[in-house]
């Protein structure tokens, strides 16, 4: 639990804060050796270490561990889960002062609200200065954050299929997941703890996001217009393609293991997330503190966060004067490539860290 | 009423069936000037005057009226509701033998089955060969399934912003919108008429279908990050930003003038379409005794059809020897293109019928 409250951007602090996290690695004498790795929206700090629920291996298992891109042989990785989040980090869920969940009288947050809570675990580890912050998507934006806003916490900055600010359409898709949440009946303007869930509405959240993981191409490849378990189609309204059957698949399980006013307090604070917004209106100023060397990594099958975006995000940061780099990496996957069998990604990440 | 049962691909046949339509202009003695205009998903047969719900005008007024694209100073425009809609044609809304909704009781259509529908009107009002058959999106399906299977029955073929079979995005979108109707516990197994509808859960679909409507760059240029009626963010899960706000709008509109069954009927049609299937997997030979020429009609925003479904479908048609223009055109509206204010397709409809 954090000493002191947390301020936040939407004004008032939060009290009480806890930050759950993982470590891997050992952290050397002098501390020097930190990895800060931010997770995504429905993410968590099981990097590389099998999650309580589902069982299943660390969500970056494939990059994190001794040996790997992000070497715990060398590193000493701290993954810490947002504060808003539902694994053991303050978040709606969690109970008040009165004992009861916040519910949906948690404060609405910040990317930047959960990068002060970051700083605040590590001012209590006692690490000043990280080797690097790491961070995909929603992690990128945490990464960006940290650059612009405690420009002296972290001597390099990667962040991977990302962005300074979250679009229209980025919003609406954000939006339809919210409304899909609040639409069912369960939820019951957030105060559902103890009772049903709102599992259907968050369900339906999770296939829509998930659709935008996804590029079109990857879908077509991996499912075409095949059909699951048959030969014809049913003429009904089960599953007959493979790709509904996927998708279905995709949002139960995901119910399992996520809080729906987690998910619509997180998808807000990405809504919010504008950079240049917070510095002036102009991105560049955003980096004119700066002092880490920047990575920049998008891939180009990623229709939510396009290159253009890490483009933008890259050209202010030249425009500060910011050392970086900068590649668009050939993958298939879509968005979710950071996640995935992309080995370039290995390349970079580990040639980054040095 | 169609006099005789309609056979349907799925099987068996549906008796009783009720064609609304609109027509617009005079039919010539001999017949030879219909155009019949195909709806797309939402759209219903007033093509070009108000809509009795809504008031609205028609929902393709600017490309059908005297002197218009579509002339109906010299053609006679028939539009056709699709048998599984709900403005009057027969659908899952409408009452079954048992004097009751058929509600899911409704059989599972095809394209194919929309299209037999209008032939049989076609057969009902004595027009042998239309001048043309003209849709966009679901319409141009419907265009392109009348020339593959009654390739006799129209002389001109113009398909706007769609494809010749439905893609696993195309799907999945369709799926998480069927999910979220399902999941409203209005739906109640789609026997809701008498009582309270699926709202929540159609506007849901509303929401994530329109996001695919539009382009990008379109959401980015009319809306942005601006946010609603405010200076400010409020911390909170009101619309702040003017993209969730025109979302929720779309959504609620929609369901005043839709039926929750009939959105998950149309979609499964739509998702069952692949023309190249039903002529033995070789598009080509759908098109093997067309005696039409067509015009095929892209959108370089379009996202939902993109060009490249449009360049599929005429090397198909030049595989058959058929004969086909193509234009892919430049417009910043997405999908929607085909209904808003690009001149250049003026000129593509009317140059084409000519």
């Amino acid at each position: 639990m954090l000493a002191q409250p947390l301020p936040l951007d939407g004004g008032g602090a939060l009290a009480g804060v806890e930050i759950a996290y993982e470590t891997y690695g050992t952290l050397a004498a002098d501390r020097s050796n930190v990895v800060l790795v931010c997770h995504a929206l429905t993410g968590d700090q099981y990097v590389a270490s099998a999650h309580p629920v589902t069982g299943k291996s660390g969500w970056w298992d494939r990059m994190v561990g001794p040996g790997k891109p992000i070497d715990t042989a060398r590193f000493h990785v701290i993954c810490p889960n947002v504060i808003g989040s539902c694994m053991g980090s303050t978040g709606p869920a969690s109970d008040g002062a009165d004992g009861a969940p916040h519910a949906m009288r948690f404060p609405v947050i910040t990317i930047r609200d959960m990068v002060r809570a970051h700083v605040a675990l590590l001012d209590a580890l006692g690490i000043d200065r990280l080797h690097a912050v790491v961070g995909g998507s929603m992690g990128g934006m945490q990464a960006l954050s940290l650059a612009a806003n405690w420009p002296e916490r972290a001597a390099r900055v990667l962040a991977i299929a990302t962005t300074a600010r979250h679009s229209a359409q980025n919003i609406a898709f954000h939006e339809v997941g919210r409304q899909a949440i609040m639409a069912d009946p369960n939820w019951a303007g957030g105060n559902y703890y103890g009772g049903a869930a709102p599992d259907a509405g968050l369900a339906v959240a999770r296939m829509a996001a998930h659709i935008t993981y996804l590029s079109e191409d990857g879908l077509t490849d991996k499912f075409g217009r095949s059909l699951q378990d048959r030969d014809a189609k049913s003429f009904g309204f089960d599953a007959d393609f493979q790709v509904e059957s996927y998708l279905r698949y995709q949002g139960s399980g995901f119910t399992k293991r996520f809080d729906a006013n987690s998910y619509l307090y997180i998808t807000r604070a990405m809504d919010y997330f504008d950079l240049a917004e917070e510095h002036g209106g102009r991105l560049a100023e955003a980096f004119a503190g700066a002092t880490a060397r920047f990575c920049v990594v998008s891939f180009d099958s990623d229709w939510l966060y396009p290159t253009s975006e890490s483009r933008h995000l890259v050209h202010a940061l030249n425009a500060a004067g910011a050392p970086v780099s900068f590649v668009e990496l050939s993958a298939p996957f879509g968005h979710d490539s950071f996640l995935l069998d992309v080995p370039a990604l290995d390349r970079v990440v580990a040639g980054f860290l040095g």
